[in-house]
């Protein structure tokens, strides 16, 4: 892997905008099955699926108006950002949208900016000046003298309430040309009102008034911030109306799928099978990764080792950043020990090193921190759906002085090529280092004899988890009293997971059963699927790990038992809501101890 | 295997009645337990459940009246049948109820009689008079005399509507001490309305009038059929009132479970484990087999090969019976050609010849008819909801002439071994038989090396229950253009299929990689499971086999479509129906193709 290679590569499929479902993303796609094989790949495929995808309508674009009290508009957002310097000529620039919005010309009498996409009762919000919210951030100068977001700039992506649905008219299955589709009025998770995101320079022209919001809503711009409703005394009969004219389309998006066959064979081949994927739409609801994934259900849970995510791989400056299950922990600290800091002044320290300096996960090892799992890429329906042992790696920016989501160009006009060359990563070693982490990761499952997933650090984290969730719900000492709330079940589900995994680790040194001890392992993850999936949510099945409901990035473990626990204080009737808490501490017991049974020797 | 061993234990766990969650049952349980250990079972355990059970009020037996005009009960049902000869002394008999039946009091004005249980809208209808329905049956005389039903016997059962949900209290999960229990409110399933079965002695009392049933309503009593509602004209100030007192109650129950641990030891043993299981409380809801399939459904899912059922091994006196997945036909064949007829004067001929000569299968092949696997015992778990392939087989009658499910006195106090001794199998050769093909079934799916599954079988089958389902469908040709419904897609995956599992079966014949091969095999019936359920029944998960919704035992192939195709006739919106059917069979299509794809070599 060279940077310079990583740096040609990042080029060519930067240099046009490629929306899923136009001809462009279509070419790329061509272009990256004739590359992988160009490089030996033993078979490569297109595949093809007609999802519903959501376009601005390019004669009528989509903007928001204030209007004064004849109806006049006086002022109206820009119907696109500033192109950056170098892509003066690039047409198909697809402006700023909220794929999926309604349709509508609403004229809303309330509007909140705020650092959060909210929606409130039946009205609408936008977002807004989300980059230059925290100090950090606001002393970095707007590309392109630095990487932060101009005030022209506004961030896409879409406003779908999927919870792993996939494609909105063909929930559960993939979108073929045969496949059934639901009407848009029965799809999955279409938002039944208009939203438009604009930039700051935008939004400082609303002169809202009403309340001043919580300090973490307060941005560094130098306005007074407020939240409405309405306007500032001055502008108080000024309305906004919303002008938003963006289409869905059933449209057909192409997933590109690679493979290297696994078998000892004259020639280096894996022990197994690796499948590369690049996958279409995933901007618009993780869509050509759940379709296949749907279309492959039955193999993938059969067969499938792992999955690996390759998404953004750099977000910052300043360190590795893991997130993995944790039967991959042990494998990530032994791989990145043998990798080299790509760091300036840490020539001959090890990438693991490196991390553990920056990021030590102090709270629970001595060891750099590897977090759980989240949601909003496209490991979910592989991961959270059908129980895959899952990972991914990206080089990050420093969470303790960083505190914004991604980082502050997302999405807009301004990510591009350039801003990795000149500020992310000039030397491109970091885009190395990551893509050492993954194809480490990769060859390292496809060809060990013995699989190199660690039941115990899945014991270990299960506990700790355990003891979260449990100190979550003792925040109501009274009530669990009252209602009889016991988490014996779950930390005996714990402990019989524990003993069963240090037993099975134990006969892994002795017996020499690979084939079966691989098939424990593989299906470990598997183990912990619901298949009921949880409450509401048929596609989110992982009992240890799901977005929870009510706070979608934050891969909280064990989500039945979170959603229950925060609708304790939202419900009217408590003695329901703590039932529904015992009832998801007793399946989450259960799915522990299945798991448990799962790693002793067959019978 | 020998007929008198086979007498001896049927004699043994027959003299004592033991309903489940008695002490008696636990005892035949524990007896179990201690022959398997003495047979040499490596291992055997008792694995408790406490599941919702239901038994009458001994203090407050059911019973149905007739009330007059002033208010007094002019005629009681008979709170027992009267006990044959031998049992006189046998204490504990549960008299004839509709377990799970609601309490109450109600007077009703309405009374059908039929030969099936129906529920009309808010009332009641009991059972009667099943067994003298049909004229051949008729002419048997009632027991002792011979097999038919005494007019005091009444048929025992349970009134749920679980779906396949087992422990109506605890539905997805089993029903351990630390399980969630949902209130009986809550409860899948649960009857609202009291049910109560008397006996045709009792019945005739009703003075029925109203309308002359159709003709398959009435039995062969001398008496003048009529469905109500109310009496004849000359009791027609006379009403009836149910008094149902059954108690429903969470229970402990034990199945027995044993284990011969497959391995290539010195000394014999089959190449794969067999597990033995002697399920509880059947009746109850196949209560106790649903809870276990719950409890240990993963390594089910992971590593069984095949299911055996063993309920009633006999219900009739002409020849085999066989109910099973297709890819089981082919071994059922070989099998019952090395087994011989059990029948008088058929010395030396075999029981396929003796079987094929009663039963062809004329309408699909010049061999045995062999129905599908329907549901209503206890393989329903293994099969509909984990895709297990599964079979069962049983001695029955001659269904051309004797129409009547079951046998007359099933479930009655008339079900006893003298019946068996005395009618239905003296030499105790018919069960010797069954016993063989249970057997052999289960000795050469554990013990041949390649596992003994058919899927060109499968194949075959899927193109005729293809064009059934749209035969039934064509039965509408106007709405299938005015809809669009097409079956193209469907007769293209059974198209796929059948190559797929052709081209399975030759590389049989030249490939080596046995245990990736059985693993294909073993996970084919899998392959017909959608994790997503059939609409509103998410425990019965079989694309191809489940009872439909509106024709229980039918065992219908294709439910989904069935269903979907059923509701066109009762439907109010007739293309929301269609489009139904059309998402049923778009179901139904990549369920096959996907079943398919599971049968390509591994990449």
């Amino acid at each position: 892997m060279q940077p310079n290679k990583i740096r040609e590569h990042l080029r060519k499929f930067t240099r046009l905008p490629h929306l899923a479902g136009t001809e462009q993303n279509l070419r790329y796609a061509e272009q990256i099955r004739d590359e992988w094989l160009e490089f030996g790949l033993d078979s490569v495929e297109m595949v093809p699926y007609d999802v519903l995808l959501s376009y601005p309508n390019k004669s009528q674009p989509n903007y928001i108006s204030i209007v004064d009290q004849l109806g006049n508009e006086v002022f109206n957002s820009s119907l696109a950002e500033p192109v950056p310097e170098g892509y003066e000529d690039t047409s198909n620039i697809v402006p700023p949208y909220s794929a999926f919005s309604a349709k509508g010309q609403p004229e809303v009498h309330t509007c909140t900016t705020g650092s959060i996409l909210q929606v409130s009762k039946g009205i609408f919000v936008f977002t807004c000046v989300k980059s230059v919210k925290h100090n950090l951030c606001a002393r970095v100068q707007p590309y392109p003298a630095g990487w932060n977001l101009p005030g022209g700039g506004a961030q896409r992506g879409n406003v779908l309430n999927l919870n792993g649905a996939g494609d909105p008219l063909t929930p559960g299955y993939p979108a073929k040309d045969y496949t059934y589709r639901f009407s848009l009025e029965d799809g999955v998770g279409l938002p039944k009102i208009p939203v438009h995101p604009i930039g700051f320079h935008d939004a400082i022209h609303l002169n809202m008034g009403g309340q001043i919001p919580p300090n973490n809503w307060k941005g560094a711009l130098n306005v007074s911030y407020r939240i409405g409703p309405g306007f500032t005394d001055d502008f108080k009969s000024q309305k906004v109306r919303m002008n938003i004219n963006t289409d869905n389309k059933v449209t057909r998006i192409y997933n590109v799928i690679g493979r290297i066959r696994g078998a000892l064979e004259p020639g280096w081949r894996p022990r197994r099978t690796i499948v590369f994927a690049s996958w279409d739409a995933e901007e618009f609801g993780l869509l050509g990764s759940t379709e296949w994934a749907e279309d492959n259900a039955k193999l993938l849970q059969e067969r499938a080792v792992a999955y690996i995510n390759a998404d953004s791989a750099i977000e910052g400056m300043y360190t590795l950043r893991v997130d993995c299950t944790p039967s991959l922990h042990t494998l990530v600290y032994d791989l990145t020990k043998q990798i080299t800091s790509p760091e300036e002044g840490e020539e001959g320290v090890s990438l693991y090193e490196s991390w553990h300096k920056r990021d030590n996960w102090t709270n629970d090892r001595d060891a750099p921190r590897i977090s759980k799992l989240g949601s909003g890429s496209d490991f979910e329906a592989y991961f959270i759906r059908l129980g895959i042992a899952a990972g991914r790696a990206r080089y990050t920016k420093n969470k303790k002085t960083e505190r914004y989501s991604s980082y502050p160009v997302y999405h807009s006009v301004y990510e591009t090529f350039e801003i990795v060359e000149k500020f992310y990563d000039p030397t491109f070693k970091r885009l190395q280092a990551v893509a050492q982490v993954r194809g480490g990761l990769i060859f390292l499952l496809a060809d060990s004899q013995l699989l190199p997933l660690d039941a115990d650090q899945y014991a270990d984290s299960l506990r700790k988890y355990a003891h979260s969730i449990t100190q979550l719900a003792q925040t109501h000492p009274e009530e669990m009293k009252v209602y009889e709330v016991s988490f014996d079940s779950l930390f005996s589900a714990v402990e019989n997971f524990t003993v069963a995994a240090r037993d099975f680790h134990e006969r892994l040194q002795t017996l020499n059963r690979v084939r079966v001890m691989n098939d424990q392992l593989m299906y470990l993850e598997r183990a912990f699927i619901d298949p009921l999936g949880l409450p509401g949510r048929p596609f989110y099945r992982h009992v240890i790990f799901a977005p929870s409901s009510h706070n979608k990035y934050a891969g909280m473990s064990f989500p039945g038992i979170y959603d229950a626990l925060f609708d304790i204080e939202h419900s009217a009737d408590p003695q329901k809501a703590w039932e529904e808490v015992k009832r998801q501490i007793s399946i989450a017991a259960f799915t522990v101890n299945a798991a448990a049974m799962t790693l002793t020797p067959p019978a």
